[in-house]
Order: C-alpha cells, then structure tokens, then sequence
C-alpha cells in the first residue's frame, strides 16, 4: 500500500521539531576518523546512532572494526520471500580546517536562510539522516515494509572504509542483499532530479624530499644546498603536461571510453553560468578537447591536495627546510586497477626525484575502484520513479567525480546491483568551510526514501 | 696600554659563572620580533639589554621605532681626538619550528657537551653577549679607552630591520663614526680564525594564486578545477632552468664579477668532507660551473623558503584548495638593486600565472643591499690582527652568504667604514631547531673583542 506523498509530508510537518532536533545531536559530533584525537569523538557519535536506530524500530548492531565502529540496522520482516535492499550512509566527516573561515563553528549547527550549516549537515550526515527519518516514519507507519531493510552507517568513508573493508568477508551473509543505495551522492541542482549511475574511484599518498639533516640557513646555504621546496615543485610540475593530461606513463592504459548507450544514458549538461555564480571561477583544468563533466566524470585525475615545505606561519623565516610534502591522490575510473595506478605513480615519482633529494612515499590505506552501472536495472528505474514522484518531473541519470572507495567491494560483498542516490547540491560546500544542507532538501530526501521503498512491491 | 691575552683569560675565567648565568637570562626571552605574538617578549629583551649595559658601565638610550626597541648604549670618554667605533648586534631570534624537533625547548638553555642549546644562543645572542661581556670587563678594568665606542644592537635583524631603518635618518648624529664592527659573523671552523669582506642582500616576498571562491571537492570538481597547487608547482617549477640558474628576466645584469684582487685576498676553500659530517648532503644547488662558496657568497639566489597549499595535517583531506602560497626570498650582490629585483620577480611571476589563477604578492618589507669591503682597509686590518691574536694563527678573509639587511644603510649613516665579525659555525644550526654555540666560543668571542679594542690606540 503506497501512502500519499500529501500523507508523508504531513507526518514530516508534525514531527519536525523533534527531527531537527534530533539532526543537530546528530552534527554536534565531532566525528572525523582520519584523525585519532578525535577517535573517542567517533565513538560517541556510533553510540549515538545505535541507540537512535535501535528507538526507531530497527534491529541494530555494532560492529567492531579495530576503529571506527560499523552500525548495521536491519528489519527482515518482510520476509525470504521478498527482496533486499542494502542502504549505505556513512557517520565520518571531514576535517574542518581551515577553521577561521567557518563563519560559525562546524560543530555548532545553525540555521540560515534555510540552510543548516555544520561539518557534514550535507556530506554525509544530512543525507544520512533523512534516511533514518525515512525508516523510523515508516517503521511506525507499518506493521511491514515490502521489503527487507539493511542499513549500513560506517564510519570512515572521507579516509577509505578501512575498518570496514577487513571484515567484509566475514560479513558476507549478513550484507547480502539484492540491491545496494548508497545514499551520498547529489543533484545538479533542484530543478533536475537524478540518480548517479557510477562514481569514479580512488588512492592517495603522502611523499616527502629530504636533502639536509636538518632546516638550513638560507644565508649560508642558499646557492649550496638543493631546496626540497625547489625539488618537490619541479617534481610535482611534471605530473601533468600543458593539455592537463597526467604524465605517469601507463596511467591512462586501462580507461575504457563511455559507451553509445552510456552517453545517451547520461546528462552531461553543464550550465557554465551558475558554476561561475557558485564558485567563482570558469572550469579550466580539464584536459584539452574535454568538456567539464566528461573530465570530473569519465576521465582520471591526480591531484595534489596537500603540499608543505619550509615556514608558513607569520611574518617570514630565512630557512631551507630539510624536508618538503605534498599529499596527492588520483581518482580513478572504472577498469583502473588502484593497486596499478598506485605503482605507477610511485615508479614516476622515483624517476623524477633529483640526485641526492631522498624521496619517501606513504601509501595512504583505503583506495577503492571506480565503478559505473547500466541505466536499465531494476533499481535505477525504481528510485528513479521515486525521484520523478517527489520532485514532480523526469528523473535524470548522472554520474558523479566523487568516490565511495567500499563502494565496489561492498556490491560484491552483497552480490547487490548498486546505485547512488542523494541530495548534495554542488555548492553545499562538502570537504570545505561552511559546510550546508537545506531544510527543503531534509524533506525531499526523507519522501524519495519512503517512496522507494514503498515502490518495492 | 695592553692587556695580556692570559690576564683576559683570568678575567673570563673568575667571573665565567655569573657571565653564563647572564647569558642564559639573556637567550630566555622569546625575542622573536617577527610574529606579532611575541611583542611583549621583544619589548621585555630590550628592557633587560639596557638595564644590562647600564649596569656594565655604559650610557644607554633606548629608541623607540614603533616597532621593535633599539638599544644604543656607549663610552665616549676617549674624546674627540680619538676614533670612534660602532658596533652592531641585534638581540631578536628566528621562529622556533618546526618545535617539535628541539631536543631541549628553545627558550630554556641548556649545556650539552660544551654547546649551549638555545634559540638565538648562536644567531645573535651569543655573539652579541660576548661583546657585551668584552666591553663590560673592559670598561672594569680601565679608566678610559682607547676608542670611543658606541653599541647599537636593534631588535627586528630576522624581519629586515624596519623599524631601525626608518629611524636612521633621525639619528645620523649620534651614530656617526669612523668604524662599523657587525659582530654577527662566522668562521668556517675553529682552526680558520677569519673575518669577513662582505655580505649579500635579500628581498623576500609572499604570493597566493586562487581560483575558486573557496576550497573545493577533489571527487565533484577534480577535473573542472585548476588545483592552485598544481598551478603553484608549475610557476615555481620555472623560477630555475636546467643549470640553476634564476630565470627571472634581468635578475644576473648588475651582478659584477669578483676583481683580480677580491679573488686573490678572499679564501674560497671548501671541505667537502666537513659539510657531509656536518650537513649530511653534497652541495648540489649551485650554478653550473660555480663553486660551493662562489655560489652563496658571490652570485645571487632565489628560494622558496615556505610553501603551502591543502591539507597538511595528519590523515588525509581530498580537497582543491582556493588557495596556495608561498614566501620566496631572494639573496642579493653588491650593485644589485633591492627595489630592481622585487619588481623583476613580481613582473615575472604576473607572466608565468595562468589565465584565471589570481595572483597576489605581498612584498615584505625590510630588504637590503649586499656589500663587499677592501682587505687593507683599517679596520679590517686591526680586526685580523686580534683574531690572529687570540687563535695564535694567521687571519684570513671570508664572505659570507647571509644578509645584514641594515648594513650597508647602517654605514652609511654613520659615515663608517664595514666589517663583519664573528665566531659563529657552519653548523650552529641557526634559523633551525637545536640552535647552540660553544662555551669555548663564548670565552675567545669576549677575548677577540677585548684586543681589538686594545688595539686601537
């Protein structure tokens, strides 16, 4: 029995308070993995879910990773006979520096013009959580959902689902399911609803120069000494040629082009006005002959995402430092092999590294592939139907230049067909300052997941 | 009338503990004029140096610049038919990071196998304070000597002097004299007593290139975006060519090579096996066809002495910043002209950033020329002989590749001719973590000063 969507935005209405209130508790953790000072943070933050799953109906556990613990909730009622669907969201966020920029504290959410802004009010704790508003307003609705629900909340997907990637196997048949929605993906913008049929995978690395024992007087030592800031720009400038093609030989070998039915599949529109209104700038860091969402979408990256060398603080510091850093990662697409690419780049790394320049590479661990899925499957039309309902037009297919690195593993852990879902916007400032996901969109998310799930049938 | 060198040592040696003591009080203030953070620090340094000289027998004004105090302390009771003798240190340090890797803490100093460990206990302190000791014995000691001297050790060295080089004009007067000694100096080991001919200049400056309004998705825009970093590396990647040399247009037009003279009179001799032991590298950086000291003493440099751009905390942040920086400074040879070469660099780096990269430059201010002065002038001359004293060797003459920002400014002032001097050490590891300078040092600095002011006469 399909409820009205007038009937679920009344019940949204009715409980509003009480769900943003509940969305705040939920943002007021601190709870970015990829730093241990805040390890306790993230554990808090997992009990928290627990218990807020286990009092909206849902079988929970917790499961142990050795660090960032797994949340999985579960309501088998509908039965062996009925299918299963597979949610992922994930409770991690990304470090919040630089910090002064915030113009309120990322852990303190507030709302303005609509907006809720916080670390992860979009990426992935709005998305997250309307998910569970979704389950929890059903559940009470229900005696049974058409469906069986497993919902999986990890959380270390901003620094690669380590944890979660080395119990896998042991979780085989606790995950299988026979769909998999990731819930933490977006829109284009709120005119066009859309559901992402592939993201394109990563890796990362950290690499350091050393040439002296220690920082240097730039004094006594400039003219002598080989500054690591001048090695590791001069290394890093050759990763890329002047058409914006990454030079690692081998790098492009394995990318296979879209197909026919894949391009007519997916919208490639790119509206140039509202991205220069958005982020103040005109997309010029595609390779040449690519248009902006073909490179973010179908077309492999490196990029440098962190570099340091020398003094940074105020006023100025005559040094040659010992060692200069950069932290690179590539995103990859599907057929790339992260093991592969990983290889590559330290293989060139090393060729280019000067003589006497001591270069040191640190794998950062949790790469994952990139993946991309037929627009013909059962549950792309289903969630695609779900979007067209609530937004009340076509629902359109995408793709996304963000990576979920379990994505691939978890689908094959599950033996589910996969799709990503979600309702980030472009601007909503995802791994940046100011961080902000709209009240509207907290709805909208909350009716496309009951929705679908009530188009299981 | 001159003091035997082994009365001075009996001197030194009786009052040695209470000198130390001093010494240390001396090295605990964070006098880093550089970071605003530590105005009060600076001002109570100051504070301390004047009740010090006053206490030690001197006349003491303290100059105020709106910036960092000036100390100018002196004894002019030798009288107008005598000379005068200027002498120059400066009593502000170096940041102190990266912190973490000071075995002992910079502000609290330490003696480790005749070194004592301290931000500044080399670079100026320790060379400022075995002058201050020279002329506190001395003046015990004498009714009258045979020079007039004035003392004038500023505050802002590190930062270019600014605050002392606005002030100048004001106090031509009271500064003139007939010799400039700047006991801030080196030599390249205990064996090689040395004095020095000349020093280089340095103009620094700090860049940002940004494209986007704020940082962005590494996944969402990887691809659209030019990386500010990726952009940073290749500007920066073109400041050298192949040869290492600065491929800014016009930066070598007013270098002047060395005279048959210079050549002959100045030491150039390296020990490579020495800079190994004690920098744990082979010189690299220079010029082809250039020597390791023709290199950071005759040509001039360009370094990256900070960069920064992302994320450079621990773990991992797959951010596209907005924006990358990076502080450059540029050594300088005589004849080369400060305001030239700042608009040489800023003009070039305007012509290397890419079409819809902002770039912005902020010079910093406090800049200098480089010098060279003759061997036979006087000065120069009385100076060897006291070092060829107290080493019991002969002198000879070095240059050196650091700056005295104010120098040349500074004699010109006072109308006096220039030297430098100084006892420090290749690898006092000054500007850098774990600072020291010897005890032994200490004692022959207070006795180098001591003659040569004997020697006037």
């Amino acid at each position: 029995m399909i409820t009205t969507l007038e009937v679920l935005k009344e019940i949204y209405e009715k409980e509003k308070e009480s769900y943003l209130n509940d969305y705040f508790n939920f943002l007021k953790f601190k709870s970015i993995a990829t730093d241990p000072v805040f390890k306790k943070d993230v554990e808090q933050c997992a009990n928290w879910l627990e218990n807020y799953l286990k009092e909206s109906g849902l079988q929970v556990e917790k499961w142990d990773t050795g660090r960032a613990p797994v949340i999985f909730a579960s309501d088998l009622r509908a039965g062996e006979d009925k299918e299963t669907l597979l949610i992922y969201c994930h409770y991690d966020v990304q470090p919040v520096d630089p910090l002064h920029e915030w113009t309120t504290p990322p852990f303190e959410p507030q709302i303005r013009d609509g907006e809720v802004f916080a670390r992860g009010a979009s990426d992935n704790k709005g998305q997250c959580f309307y998910t569970i508003l979704a389950l929890k307003a059903l559940l009470k609705m229900h005696k049974q959902l058409p469906v069986n629900i497993k919902f999986l909340i990890e959380g270390e997907e901003e620094s690669g689902s380590v944890g979660l990637s080395q119990i896998l196997d042991s979780k085989k048949e606790a995950l299988k399911a026979d769909y998999l929605v990731i819930v933490d993906s977006g829109i284009g913008n709120m005119q066009t609803p859309a559901i992402t049929l592939g993201a394109r995978g990563i890796v990362a690395l950290q690499m350091s120069l050393q040439e002296a024992k220690f920082d240097l007087h730039s004094g006594s030592l400039g003219g002598i000494a080989y500054n690591p800031n001048r090695a590791l720009v001069k290394m890093l400038s050759q990763l890329h040629d002047d058409e914006g093609k990454v030079t690692v030989p081998g790098f492009y070998d394995a990318v296979i082009p879209l197909s026919v039915e894949e391009k007519e599949a997916i919208s490639f529109d790119f509206d140039h006005t509202n991205h220069q209104h958005m982020f103040g700038f005109q997309p010029s860091g595609m390779e040449k002959g690519v248009s902006p969402h073909e490179a973010a979408w179908t077309r492999p990256t490196l990029e440098i995402n962190g570099m340091w060398g020398g003094y940074t603080g105020a006023g100025f510091k005559t040094v040659i430092p010992a060692k200069a850093f950069a932290k690179i990662s590539c995103r990859l697409v599907p057929n790339q092999e992260p093991e592969t690419i990983l290889k590559q780049v330290q293989d060139y790394l090393k060729q280019l590294t000067p003589p006497g320049m001591q270069l040191e590479v640190h794998i950062i661990a949790g790469h994952g592939k990139g993946f991309r899925t037929t627009p013909h499957s059962r549950i792309v039309k289903l969630m695609s139907e779900s979007y067209s309902q609530v937004f009340g037009k076509p629902c359109k297919n995408i793709l996304i230049g963000g990576s979920i690195p379990i994505s691939v593993q978890l689908s094959e852990a599950a033996g589910a067909e996969m799709v990503l879902v979600g309702l980030g916007l472009p601007d909503d400032h995802i791994h940046a300052p100011n961080e902000h996901f709209g009240l509207e969109r907290l709805e909208k998310g909350f009716l496309t997941i009951c929705r679908a799930i009530e188009l299981f049938k």
